[in-house]
C-alpha cells in the first residue's frame, strides 16, 4: 500500500496542500483562499473538508501517514503559529491542536523557510547532505539551517531568521522595526529599493525611468537587466554584493557543503548567482574560499511550498 | 574502577594536559613546552612519555577511556591540525595518527574553542542545554555551536569561525588577510586598537596616556576602567557594541538558550558583559529579545582548557 504525506503551505494569500509519496511525487493537489476567514475555526474547518476530498479523489490504495505544514512563524516545537504579520489571526494559534478535530494524524509544522530545507533534503538539491543553508529569496529573506543532518530548530523553534542578521547597522528601515536587515537589501522588495535609490540619486538613462516608483517589481528589474540595462545590471550587483557578504559570514559560522537559493529572486538566474558567488568568495575566509556550493532549488515548480511541508513528515521517519 | 579521559591542550606556548574524570574532577595535570621541538616527532614522544608518566603517578585504579585534544585549527573529521598560523609545524599534522604509535585509546580532537563548548556542555555552564553558544574573547575570537544537542563542525569540520565573520567591510585589518572581522574589535586585541585610536584620535584626559601604543594591554585597560577613567570606559563601550552586535546576528540564526563568554577579556566581567548585554538586547529581533542568556564561563580555572579538551571524550560516550 502507498504511503502519502499531506502536506499544507500557508501562505498569506493561498493555502495550497497536496499529497505526496516518499519521491516527491505530489499525487494531487488543491488551495483554498486563506483571507476568506475570518474566524480560524471556520478556515480550519474548510481546510479539512477539502484535504478529505482530496484524499477519497484517490483511485489508488493508501495510506496516510501524517501531515507536515509550512506556515509563516511557525514554531515546530509547539505546532503553532505565533503572531504571523501576513495572517488575519493575531496571536498564537495552535494547529496542532486545532487539527486534532479532523484528523488523527501527527501534525509537524515549521515555518516556511525550514519546510523548504527538509524538501530540499528528503527530495531536492541537498540529498545525502548533512550540512546545508537554504535562503528564500522572496519579498522577504528566509533562511533554514541543517547541521548533523538535522534541522535547526533552536532553543524557542525559530532559529534561521538569516534576512533579518543586521548587516548595516545604520541602513534601511525594516519591517521588523530595526534597520539594515538582509531582507531590506537582497529580496524582492529589496532590490526595487535599491533601484528606486538609484534612480533618485544618478541621472543614468535606464528603461525603468518609464514606471513609477510603485509600478517597479523585480521581475521588471530582471527584464531590463536582460534587456543590458545599466541601472538593473548594478542593482543586481548591489543586491548580490550584499547577499556574498552574508554568505560569507554565514559559511564562517556554520561550514556547509552547500547554499541553496530559493523563492522569486533567485529565478533570476545568472544575474543573482553569478554575482553573489564572486562576491560570496570575494568575502570568504581563506578556509572556506571554493569549497561551498552556491545552487538554486531543486524544487522549482508550483508544487514546492506542498513538497517542502510533506518532507517534514518524511523526515520525521527517518 | 574509576575512569578517567586524557585531556589534551596544544597552545601556542604550553601544552598542558590532565586526567579528568566525568565529572570535571582533574585528578593530575601536567604540561610541556610546546616551541620546544622542531620536529613534531620529538614533541609527539616527549608528550606521550610525560602523560605516561602522568598516568604512572596515579594511585587510584583507574581505567583511561580515551584522548581528548583541543588544539588551533583543529579537524574534528580528520584527527589533524592544518596550517595553524601560531605552531612552528606547517601543513597538516595528523597527531591521531601520531599519537597511534604510544596509545592504544581513541583519540578525539577539534579546535580549543569548539572543546570549550564541549567542556561547558559536560561539566559547565551548558549542563543539559541543547542549543548554545560559546565565544572566546581571547587574543582573536573563537566560538563554538551546539545545536540540537551536537557541536556544528560543519562539513569540512571547521565551523565555528564567528570571529571571522565581518561586522564591518571596509573596517579594520585582520589578520587573515580581509577586512572588518569580528575579533579585529572584541577580542583582548581588538580592544587595545580602540583605545589607541580614541588616544590618537581625541585629547581627552586618560590613565592610558602614560603608555606606549604597544605597552598596552586589555589587562591595563580593565584597570583604567576599575578607575573610571573614561577612555577605557568608552573602548569597552565600543567593544561591547560591536560585540552585541555580533551576537544577535547569531542569535537570529541559530537561536541558542544561551550564549556563554569565556577567555581573557570576559575576565573583565561587568565592563564588558552589561555592555554586551545591553547591545546585543537593543539589536535584537523582537522574536529573541530577552530570551537569551549571557552567562560566564563555568570552567575558568587553570584547567579549563584540559576540561574541555577532556570532555570530548566523555562527550563521544554520551
Amino acid at each position: 500500500m502507498k504511503q502519502l504525506a499531506i502536506g499544507i503551505d500557508i501562505g498569506g494569500t493561498n493555502t495550497v496542500f497536496g499529497l505526496v509519496d516518499k519521491d516527491g511525487n505530489c499525487l494531487a493537489e488543491n488551495k483554498i483562499s486563506t483571507t476568506a476567514f475570518e474566524d480560524i475555526n471556520d478556515y480550519v474547518k474548510e481546510l479539512s473538508t477539502e484535504i478529505k476530498k482530496l484524499i477519497s479523489s484517490l483511485k489508488e490504495e493508501h495510506e496516510i501517514i501524517g501531515i507536515g505544514m509550512g506556515a509563516p512563524n511557525g514554531n515546530y516545537f509547539r505546532g503553532t503559529v505565533e503572531n504571523a504579520p501576513n495572517l488575519k489571526w493575531k496571536g498564537i494559534i495552535n494547529f496542532k491542536d486545532l487539527f486534532k478535530k479532523y484528523f488523527d494524524y501527527p501534525v509537524i509544522l515549521t515555518n516556511d523557510a525550514n519546510a523548504a530545507a527538509i524538501g530540499e533534503m528528503v527530495y531536492g538539491a541537498a540529498k545525502g547532505m548533512k550540512d546545508f543553508v537554504i535562503v528564500t529569496l522572496g519579498t522577504g529573506v528566509g533562511s533554514g539551517f541543517v547541521a548533523n543532518g538535522e534541522l535547526i530548530y533552536g532553543n524557542d523553534g525559530f532559529a534561521g531568521e538569516l534576512g533579518h542578521t543586521i548587516i548595516f547597522p545604520e541602513g534601511r528601515q525594516c519591517g521588523c522595526g530595526r534597520k539594515g536587515c538582509l531582507e531590506t537589501y537582497s529580496s524582492a522588495t529589496g532590490i526595487v529599493r535599491t533601484v528606486n535609490d538609484m534612480l533618485r540619486d544618478s541621472t543614468e538613462e535606464s528603461l525603468l525611468r518609464k514606471y513609477s516608483e510603485k509600478e517597479i517589481t523585480s521581475k521588471i528589474i530582471y527584464e531590463a537587466a536582460k534587456a543590458n540595462d545599466t541601472v538593473a545590471l548594478e542593482a543586481f550587483d548591489f543586491t548580490s554584493r550584499v547577499l556574498g557578504l552574508a554568505l560569507a559570514n554565514t559559511v564562517a559560522i556554520t561550514s556547509p557543503e552547500a547554499i541553496i537559493l530559493f523563492g522569486g529572486l533567485s529565478q533570476a538566474g545568472d544575474f543573482i548567482f553569478k554575482p553573489t558567488k564572486m562576491y560570496m568568495e570575494y568575502y570568504m575566509l581563506n578556509n572556506f574560499k571554493n569549497k561551498v556550493k552556491l545552487i538554486p532549488s531543486a524544487l522549482i515548480s508550483r508544487d514546492a511550498a506542498v513538497l517542502g511541508a510533506s518532507a517534514l513528515v518524511w523526515k520525521s521517519k527517518m
